[in-house]
């Protein structure tokens, strides 16, 4: 990781990662693209994680792609390596074993949308604006919208995708684009209070729930039932929630193996 | 079907299903979902009824799983026939020829929280308190989840599964898990208002439209529309459906066959 | 086209098709089916158009088939044709290389109700009335809900095929059905906003961007983000993307190739 792209604070089980080229709105570069992929390859194999938060350093979350490096380049098989590489990463987000918590304000466009689409959980200050900007330019949005068109319904993306226009939060959390929207100075504290909620929880539940979920959702309902009928089984015979569910019949609070 | 565990009356064409464990919040014991189940299968086969409402006795809906009994038996096999049954059950929710009404008031919790999920409608007092409690006890709730994330958006789902926070109706209402929050003193006639609605169409085209409503859902466009297209043909061809286009030309109260 | 059935006007790069059966609601007999799916072609082929507005005249959008007309013909194979003819009719809005905005007011009703949800965007005035009311007449609304369960999500989309009841612009708005609700004198100049904004874009980045969306769609997540990386290194070796990204970086005004 280099420390001068994204930068990483653990604390009680929470890892921070913060985008951290604030001159370029934290725009994604190649290497910030792999400088993420690289930390989140870490934290699934770092037990001692259970919630991560992906937020920007500066007046923004996340403007997009660098469109200058990509212009500079100008090759196609240089855009097919950044496409795939952010295509890549976020699917990297959803496969991470334990939830991924987005932080915004000032702007999430384009691939920074995508991103906040992409995470589990959005938590937005009240004026943040968000966009997929890519039509203005000649260039549909057709990669954030992959992870869009999953998380709102289809004439909000629509609505997003073919104008470029900005929305402000009110209408991200309408559209149910992020779960919160809250004054600027306190975001930080309402992304800790939630992030140190689900970091109390047991890792092992978390990365059975979180792989359940993005598999049964492409599945049909009888598959989908099939299949987390048996996730279930096998929850159960964990440690955790043998203790888990001991610890709630006797009103005492749970010891969890995998924290 | 136990008169202890389930109680069922019948008026107008609307089944009205109780759950009747009120001591343990009508949680889902094995014999409860049996119970229900064969009910359910019994309901199928009787055309006198066109709507089936569910609700619980005492002072919540549903809170979910027994887990003293769970815990109690304690071997994997028991854990399969649980979730394996449960499955089934809210599946059979689905497949049933008749509209199913979820009739909510205190809490409904896990298990309770699914069949809301499931349910074709939902009604509830406004302060009912909804959650997908298991992460709490290490046992994430992936069947519920599997009827939750076809109900309400991805990020809502995740907020209720990951957090094991209640929400209240309100809340509920905008995530799209209910149709109507109402005062609770107003819950039995709203629900009875929409059940006998309902119940006054022909029991034929129901069944038609919400076995092809699950059906299509699951196909692409191009598939749901050569099948739904072959739905309508056949629903024309109904009795029903050529005495209700020629009452409504005519200006007069349509007679079913079907009721 | 017959110009008694369905008129189009063109100005500024937008279609604006408007059903003319004022008399009837605008409801879709087979001939105004015919002409519109006839005029939906030629505008795929017509590259200077950039988007279109579907509208009714008189004092309603549209109010569903012509049930006169089909219970007068009385055939299967009438019937056939007729669902068969709105199915293509709806996919053809979809697979259109254009944008398609629903101007609605009044009662949009039926295959009226279709026309909205399959239009990438809609506006409405306030006082409109949505329904799905097929239940009423023994004729359940099975084509109309592929487009309506595909826009809203199923507790709504169920509430409107269950009950058939009219429910409001505002209602429609807090479903997700439409994009906007605006006063009914301002309702041709919001559409006239949003369709020019959209008609300022590049037809190629549009038309990349609109077929991807509905195509990406029906994919996993994994395919998903494999076809659209691809077809954003497409997008970008374009004429108009290569002058969108320069323009941007140059800070001047784009000019497309493909207007």
């Amino acid at each position: 990781m280099s420390q001068s792209l994204l930068e990483r604070q653990d604390q009680d089980g929470v890892a921070r990662l913060t985008l951290a080229r604030p001159h370029a709105y934290n725009s994604l570069s190649l290497e910030l693209m792999q400088a993420l992929h690289a930390e989140l390859d870490r934290i699934a194999d770092d037990i001692s994680i259970r919630c991560v938060v992906i937020r920007g350093a500066g007046k923004g979350f996340c403007a997009g792609h660098d469109l200058k490096q990509m212009l500079g380049e100008g090759e196609e098989a240089y855009y097919r390596c950044t496409f795939e590489t952010c295509s890549k990463l976020m699917q990297r987000i959803v496969s991470l074993p334990v939830p991924v918590i987005a932080q915004v304000h000032g702007v999430a466009t384009a691939a920074g949308c995508q991103l906040v689409a992409s995470a589990d959980l959005a938590v937005a200050a009240e004026d943040t604006r968000f966009a997929t900007p890519g039509v203005n330019i000649g260039l549909f949005c057709s990669t954030p919208m992959v992870a869009l068109s999953r998380a709102v319904q289809p004439k909000h993306a629509m609505e997003l995708l073919l104008t470029g226009d900005l929305i402000d939060a009110e209408r991200a959390l309408a559209m149910g684009l992020i779960n919160q929207a809250v004054p600027g100075d306190a975001l930080e504290a309402s992304v800790t209070v939630l992030a140190e909620k689900i970091a109390s929880k047991s890792r092992k539940a978390l990365q059975i729930g979180k792989q359940a979920f993005y598999r049964q959702r492409e599945m049909s309902l009888a598959d989908a039932y099939a299949y987390c009928s048996e996730v279930m089984v096998g929850n159960m015979l964990t440690d955790d929630a043998q203790e888990g569910i001991d610890a709630f019949i006797n009103k005492r609070a749970p010891q969890w193996q995998h924290r």
